[in-house]
């Protein structure tokens, strides 16, 4: 037990239905913008390509980008606040996105993204 | 032992240096060409891919074909009559880039590929 702990336990955190819809909104929207930033990026590729090579680079950067999304992206409630601040520190999110949540967890959340 | 066969085993086939050239050109440039028909496949997915999961279709369709080519192009001269026989039965090759390989060569390969 961390004496210093202010907020209750990440895992006890309950999300009300009004809190679930903001947070599977926000979700969606900074998933949709990583990949529509993986397509621009792979567009760029593909364009460049001109030896074979570039093919399986090309394969190699989205079975990278397949990995790092499916780690990131992760939809558990126990999980949320850290999936939050890691969209917000990586810029996939931005914090008014997530207005509608209580600011219990929005502290939680900044706190983990430092931002 | 087969009894009807009239051909030299061909793991025993020799190639002479000139066939390897021949051989070796020809294997290029049909894998040039399989390259650059995925990639012509895969500018067009990628321009019409518009939700994330089209991203992950494209590199389950490059998965796929790095796996065939990876096992299809095997420069290894005790399997090359296979190899040239399937490219040239795909369409991959013509039989007039193999000019300079030997008759023996030529007419089990284009026994195997049925062309």
């Amino acid at each position: 037990m961390c004496a210093n702990r202010i907020y209750a336990p990440i895992h006890d955190i309950k999300w009300s239905d009004a809190e679930k819809l903001v947070a599977r909104n926000a979700f969606k929207n900074a998933y949709g913008r990583e990949c529509k930033a993986i397509q621009a990026k792979l567009k760029k590729m593909i364009a460049t390509a001109s030896a074979p090579s570039n093919l399986w680079e090309i394969h190699d950067y989205l079975s990278e980008q397949r990995n790092q999304t499916d780690e990131k992206y992760d939809y558990r409630y126990s999980v949320l606040i850290f999936v939050f601040a890691r969209l917000l520190s990586e810029g996939w999110l931005q914090k008014n996105e997530l207005k509608g949540i209580g600011e219990e967890k929005m502290k939680q959340i900044r706190m983990e993204a430092s931002v």
